[in-house]
C-alpha cells in the first residue's frame, strides 16, 4: 500500500521541530486552529477541507458506515491508528457490497500529544486512502486537557455507492451456502496485544490491516447474485462475525477446524496467552456466505489477488441449530463456537 | 423541539437501574456488547443499526460533514452532548445549503459511565434528530479504561442534499452584500461555561442549540440565488466566523457595534469574564452575506421562523481590506475584529 507519493516528503521540507506539542487552543476554532489546520490539511493532498463537503455520487443511495478508532499502541506492525481507520471503515463499506467514494475524519486529541505524531497519523490516513482509491473530504479536530483522552482517538465516516449486482446482506445466508474465509486469522489481535505489552511476538508478526474492497469487487463480479452476505471479522473475531451473520440470516453454520487457517505464531501466542483465536480481531480479511455452485468460481477470484491468496473454505450453512456456530474438531467432535462474551483484547482497534 | 415520541417511555417500562455502569467489555465486539446495542439502539426509534446502512438520497450528488463533540458538562441549560452532536452536524450541512438526510453516530465511552447517562443521551440523539427530520442510520461505540477518556466523546456525521437553487459557498461573498445574523450570539459558550464552573449565571441562561436547516432553505428559497455565503458561528464565535467568510471570499467586511444582538446576561457575564462576545461559541445562529437588493426579503423570510425571528442586518461587505473585519463601535471609532487567538473556553461543544 505504499505509494510514491508521500504526503511528508511533499509538503513539510523544513525538519519538524521535536517539542511542539498540541495545545488546547488547537482547538478553539481560531488562529491556532487555522494554523493547525494549514499544517495537517495538506499532508492530507487534499487541498483545504470543508466543513461540510459536496461529495459526486453519481448514484441516488449511498452506504454510509462509521467507526471510532482507539487503539493502543497508536504504531504497530502492519499499521497505525490512520491507516487502521482507513481500512476499517472502507472495509465495512465493502461488507455491503459498495465502492467506498469519500471519508470523514474527525480527531480527538489530547493536549500535550506532540504534533508530529499527528502529522504522522495524517499522513498515514492520506497514504491509506490514496491507496483505497477514497478522498478526505471534510474532517474535524477537538482538542480535550490532558488526562481527558489518552493521545488521539479517531473516527472515520465513510460514504460509498453498492457495485451492480451486489446484493449482499447479513441476512443474506442460506442453508447450502460455502463459507469462505479470505485469509489466515488472528493477526491484528496479536500483533497489537504483543506491541502493547512488549510480548517479543511482534517481531515475526504483522497486523493484516488492510483495505478489501477490490477482493469483495471481484468477488461480487465473479460470483453473479451468488454472493449473499460479508462480513470482516474484526472486534470478536471469526467466532463473533459468523455467529451475528448466522442469527441474521437464521441459519446454523458448521465449520471445519483443520480447514481454519491460524497461523503459527498466532496459535504459539494464543497458546502462552489463553486466548481462542477465533475471538481475536482481524482487520484484514472477511468472511463470506456464497452460493455452492459459485464456490470454486468465487474462491479462484479471491485468489488471483494479493488480500485473497490464501483463500480457503472454512464451512457450510446449514438449516439446523439456526443462530449457532458449531465446528468440528481436529479429533472429529462437535463443540459449539459462542460469541465473545465480555473483554478479551480492550483497545484493539 | 420535544415532541409526542418519548424514546425512553416508548422502550423502557422497566425502571433502570441506578448502578449499572459501562464495562469494558461493552465495546469488545462479543456478547457483552450486543446486549449493549440491544438497549441502546431501540432508543434511536430506528430498529437495529448496521454496520454500513444504505441511504436512499435521490441525488447524484450528497453534501458531508463531520463533528466531535466533547462538550464538559455533558447536559446544560438548553441541551446535552447528544442533542448538540445532532444540531452542530445538522448545521453544518445548512450551510451549504442541504436538507440533511442521515447520520452516523459514534460514541466513545470510558469504562465506568452509568449506562443510564448514555441512555439519556442516546434518547437525546433520538429526539434531536427526529425533530430534525433526519435518520441516525448507522453507529460504532468504543470503551476505554477508566482515565482514558472524559466519560463520553460523541462523532456525528452527516449526509444531506443540496436545495435546488443553493450556491452558497464560503468563498461566495461579494462587495455590497449585506451581512444578516439570524438572532442573538454568546448563549452557548456562555451557558456552557456557567454550567461548568457553577458561576450561577445558568438559571438565566440557555444554550441555543437548535437546528439551522429550515432557516436556511426558508433563506434560500426568499433570496432566489441572492443568499452567497452561510456559516454558523460555533468555536471561535462570531468574529472568527466572518474572518473566515472574509478570507475565503476576498472580501472585507464592517459591522456596526449597535447592531450586533448581544443578551444582557451574556454581556454581564463576558464583562465579569473577560471575554468577548464576538469570540464566544454559539449554536444556534447563522451569519450570512445577501446581495443587498435580496436583504430585505431574506431578513423578512428569516423573521417568518422561531429560529430567525431576531434577524438583523449586522453589517456590510466591502471590497476594502479584504479577509479583514472591522467594526465601528458604539461611539462611532473602527476597530479590527480578529479571529480568536488560542483558547477562550476549551470543550464548550
Amino acid at each position: 500500500m505504499t505509494t510514491s507519493f508521500d504526503p511528508v516528503a511533499a509538503t513539510c521540507p523544513v525538519p519538524l521541530a521535536e517539542n511542539e506539542r498540541v495545545l488546547l487552543g488547537h482547538g478553539s476554532g481560531g488562529q491556532l486552529m487555522a494554523e493547525l489546520l494549514a499544517d495537517l490539511t495538506p499532508r492530507l493532498g487534499a487541498g483545504a477541507l470543508e466543513d461540510a463537503a459536496i461529495v459526486a455520487t453519481g448514484a441516488p443511495e449511498v452506504v454510509m458506515s462509521t467507526d471510532g478508532f482507539v487503539v493502543t499502541p497508536r504504531f504497530f506492525p502492519g499499521g497505525d491508528i490512520g491507516s487502521l481507520a482507513v481500512h476499517g471503515t472502507v472495509n465495512d463499506l465493502a461488507m455491503r457490497g459498495a465502492v467506498p467514494v469519500a471519508l470523514s475524519l474527525a480527531y480527538i486529541v489530547e493536549e500535550g500529544l506532540p504534533l508530529d505524531e499527528l502529522r504522522r497519523v495524517t499522513a498515514s490516513v492520506a497514504r491509506a486512502a490514496q491507496a483505497c482509491d477514497v478522498r478526505v473530504v471534510t474532517g474535524d479536530t477537538k482538542v480535550v486537557g490532558r488526562g481527558a483522552a489518552d493521545g488521539l482517538y479517531v473516527t472515520t465516516t465513510g460514504i460509498g455507492v453498492r457495485l451492480p449486482g451486489a446484493h449482499v446482506a447479513a441476512a443474506g445466508g442460506r442453508p447450502g451456502d460455502a463459507v469462505l474465509l479470505s485469509g489466515p486469522i488472528g493477526l491484528h489481535g496479536v500483533t497489537v496485544l504483543s506491541t502493547r505489552e512488549g510480548l517479543g511476538f511482534d517481531s515475526e508478526l504483522t497486523s493484516d490491516s488492510r483495505p478489501l474492497h477490490r477482493l469483495t469487487a471481484a468477488m461480487i463480479a465473479a460470483g453473479s447474485c451468488g454472493v449473499h452476505a460479508l462480513r470482516d471479522p474484526t472486534r470478536g473475531g471469526l467466532a463473533s462475525a459468523l455467529n451475528e451473520l448466522a442469527a441474521a440470516s437464521g441459519v446454523g453454520v458448521e465449520l471445519e477446524e483443520p480447514a481454519v487457517p491460524v497461523p503459527a505464531q498466532v496459535a504459539a501466542a494464543c497458546e502462552l496467552l489463553g486466548l481462542d483465536p477465533l475471538h481475536v480481531a482481524n482487520e484484514g480479511c472477511l468472511v463470506a456466505f456464497v452460493d455452492a455452485a459459485r464456490a470454486g468460481t468465487v474462491l479462484a477470484a479471491m485468489r488471483a489477488l494479493p488480500e485473497g491468496s490464501a483463500a480457503t473454505r472454512i464451512g457450510t450453512v446449514v438449516a439446523a441449530h439456526p443462530g449457532r456456530v458449531t465446528m468440528r474438531t481436529l479429533v472429529g467432535s462437535h463443540r459449539v463456537v459462542d460469541m465473545l462474551v465480555g473483554e478479551q483484547l480492550p483497545r484493539i482497534c
